[in-house]
């Protein structure tokens, strides 16, 4: 396998370490000679230069002093400093050379995670065709490595957004858009932008638990607006808190919303950009699920409504193009200037190679026909995985039916906790997302989101299946009346999405 | 030259819109049939599929409606929806096809920039050295493309960066350091680690202008310290201020400080170091001009000093291997844990492949060489730039000395504004950099930062000389009473770096 670094870094650092050793140990004494370069050099296998730089790195610390023309030789009181400089390069960390570096987390990962929303499997993107436009971006764009990009991010990039927003149901100008380090990035500066901190944010409930760390890092108050699973955030209550709270910004994901999977109907995405241009607080809407669903009808974003500048639309590829690519964008409407300014005052920089290359990803004709396949993909995997639910999970589980997406919303019955059900399942090597995650309350602490974003084969089916076991010997213990046959003629007897409607309590 | 992206998206759109202008324009009426998808891919000499998918998004926006088996129709009340979507269409941006994006921008930027602080000439780094180091990282490493890498960067490249810490004198570990977008974006997270809205943070004067505007942009107050234009920061003057003040923290460049390029000696080092954990208050310490120095006796960072994890050290690799590559690093001490919860939380997420192909860059032999190229080819480049100034410039002109680095700061006689000669300057198509963007006072508007990180040829040395005229005027303007032969005469009475050290009062 071919290396990623040369040796000679650890090469000078290992002759510098040995002629230290030597030192320290009062092999060699003051004012000795250390071995010539050219000798060194032949001795240890290595060039000249190799010698060289170890013997400066040893003269810097302090440890030898060269005579000229003689060579070099230990100085006075050096064996402290010769000891100095063991400790230093022992101390230092190796590089790992093509082999992946992990391995530190390879222990801490579990065997089968459900609880990860990032899309891992191989299956659903082209690594290939990604490193093909890396690596072409970087033959043609290599003048940009020397230079710093607009800080707003490059023109092609931004225009190859504008053109994807189309399918958004949105005309927007490149110019106006600003590339950011991912969409989770974006939202956190539309936040910095129109708040302060103390101040009040409306949020879903449930809600992607990223928000609730990110408003809390940002020392920001959230009120959760009760949200249905599938026409998204209640708009009376929306407008009950915006008439009561003094509500400085709402974040929301109005299409594919995260956990719930939930969709807002057009004539709501309209509704809700009328509301926030009669109330004039600024709408962060996330449309990072959007690309998902299958038609531009129900792609539309609520920013395509919006004509007076009130939504802020973040968005990002990372479901869709390349998770590891981490670029985002925003188009902030009335607040365009200051994200362009807080992007570049706070130095949150995106490289302008992987800004081509994503441009040239995003403008392939095959983009649309990778949504399509990804989407189908998509579609059978959660199918079998509800199967599965249905057949080995407790009686009277909920489980939701998405449009599309990664995830599974699953409600179990009765008092169990998913806090607990987290601790059991994680003892096996496998993780799940707890519903206690996705709110400021306990409301969701029977419910958890299970992701399918990681591999899935036969492992992770008999892992899914695990889970479910292990939440009937939950259910069993709170619950001992409930006899093992009632439980297993139950489990055919599963429920539809129609029923999972129970959230829509302020 | 090579295309970055396919024509196909441009092509369905153009389809799209021809027919959606004839219907906007009556010329195709409700319930007439499209021309069908094979004649209309022959008409255009286009595919099937780009046939198929300009249909759809015509069906997608309510303008065509397919019936079984016998094409696509115009519906109903057509011509308004068509008519959008023409406007849509015609109002997309084209997306630039491997031109330079930044024509937009050509027109702000100056011919000659003696203004920006980012290295930028072609002499300085080895583009294709880059591109290959990162096409190498996109094959080797093209499993990144499909997974979010560690939140706090690749073990490689924070392994690397502890290896070249070494030459700082500090003995880091990679799994403490956090790799960031940038040096000033791991700035932007110390402060908002150990600082609220409203604290009192402690800078040099004059500092780097980008820290004043991320001070304002995190609600923070700045109190600015004297400091000597060669050994940096007053120490009495930092003791008082922190007996006096609530100061939270000190953002300080000690090595090389940006603008003054001052160097603060190691026992300067070694005594802040006791400072701060004297008074428990975290230092924030850029190192990213050390590498800049030849030797590592001088490149010692303040955290070497720091055996309790009071020091948070921001580096990045933009003045040395490319501005552009955009990746930074910190090690936050006692504030680690902190720095990594932040970048995940906020987003600021970084690039795998990226973190390779730098790891590499470090770790290969050449670095140190490519140093001591760069640190030769900018001390004769200032050489040449002071003794332009000497020339052309008024009467009492001082200029400092650097070590090293890409910038002069220079003290202008008199009254002069160099906010005025800016505008002079820009003018005729040349920035400078007016010293009154480097405090927040007016005590440097007669002085001026200048950068020669940009191209440096006959057109740049006119131009500085054309700086110097202006100025002379300027001057001239204020004291009609120096004649212009005085002028001539004076412009040989040079003053070395010796004499500038007039900032240090309080």
């Amino acid at each position: 396998m071919e290396r990623m670094a040369t040796e000679a870094p650890l090469l000078y650092l290992q002759i510098a370490l040995r002629c230290a050793q030597l030192i320290a140990s009062g092999a060699l004494q003051t004012g000795q000679r250390l071995p010539s370069v050219r000798d060194s050099a032949a001795q240890n296998h290595v060039s000249v230069a190799t010698v060289v730089q170890a013997y400066r790195y040893l003269e810097e610390h302090g440890v030898v002093t060269p005579r000229h023309k003689s060579g070099y030789f230990v100085t006075t009181a050096s064996r402290a400093k010769a000891a100095g400089v063991v400790r230093a390069i022992q101390h230092a960390p190796e590089v790992p050379k093509g082999q992946p570096d992990n391995a530190a987390n390879v222990l801490e990962r579990p065997a089968v995670s459900f609880a990860g929303y990032s899309p891992k499997d191989k299956d659903f993107f082209d690594n290939d065709r990604i490193r093909v436009a890396v690596s072409r971006a970087a033959r043609l764009k290599r003048d940009t490595f020397t230079d710093y990009s607009s800080s707003s991010g490059t023109l092609a990039l931004r225009n190859a957004v504008a053109l994807r927003a189309l399918h958004l149901g949105c005309a927007l100008k490149g110019e106006n858009i600003v590339i950011t380090s991912g969409c989770i990035n974006a939202v956190a500066m539309c936040l910095q932008a129109v708040t302060k901190p103390g101040d009040l944010v409306a949020i879903e409930s449930p809600t992607f638990f990223g928000f609730l760390d990110l408003l809390e890092s940002l020392n920001l108050k959230a009120i959760a607006l009760p949200t249905d699973p599938r026409t998204g955030v209640s708009l009376p209550a929306l407008q009950l808190a915006l008439d009561t709270q003094p509500i400085k910004a709402l974040l929301l994901v109005p299409t594919l919303s995260n956990p719930l999977a939930s969709i807002m109907p057009l004539t709501h995405k309209r509704a809700l950009a009328r509301l926030v241009a009669q109330y004039q607080v600024p709408l962060i809407e996330d449309v990072v699920f959007n690309d998902l669903l299958a038609t531009d009808f129900r792609r539309r974003a609520v920013k395509a409504f919006d004509s007076e500048g009130w939504v802020m639309t973040c968005g990002s590829f990372a479901k869709t193009v390349s998770p590891g690519i981490r670029l985002g964008w925003v188009e902030a409407g009335r607040w365009s200037k200051e994200l362009s300014t807080l992007k570049r005052v706070q130095g949150t920089s995106t490289n302008a190679v992987l800004e081509y290359a994503l441009a040239d990803l995003l403008t392939q004709g095959s983009y649309e026909a990778h949504l399509r396949r990804l989407s189908a993909l998509m579609k059978q995997r959660l199918g079998q995985a509800r199967k599965l639910i249905q057949a080995s999970f407790p009686v009277g589980t909920r489980v939701n039916d998405p449009p599309a997406g990664y995830t599974l919303w699953v409600e179990l019955p009765g008092e169990v906790d998913t806090m607990v059900l987290f601790a059991l399942c994680k003892a096996q090597g496998i993780t799940v997302g707890p519903g206690q995650l996705f709110c400021t309350s306990h409301r969701y602490r029977h419910c958890l989101r299970l992701s399918f974003a990681g591999a899935w084969g036969p492992q992770e089916q008999a892992a899914l299946t695990q889970v479910g076991r292990l939440a009937c010997q939950l259910v069993e213990g709170l619950d001992d009346e409930t006899s093992r046959a009632a439980m297993d003629a139950s489990r055919m007897d599963f429920i539809s999405k129609a029923d999972v409607s129970a959230y829509d309590l302020w």
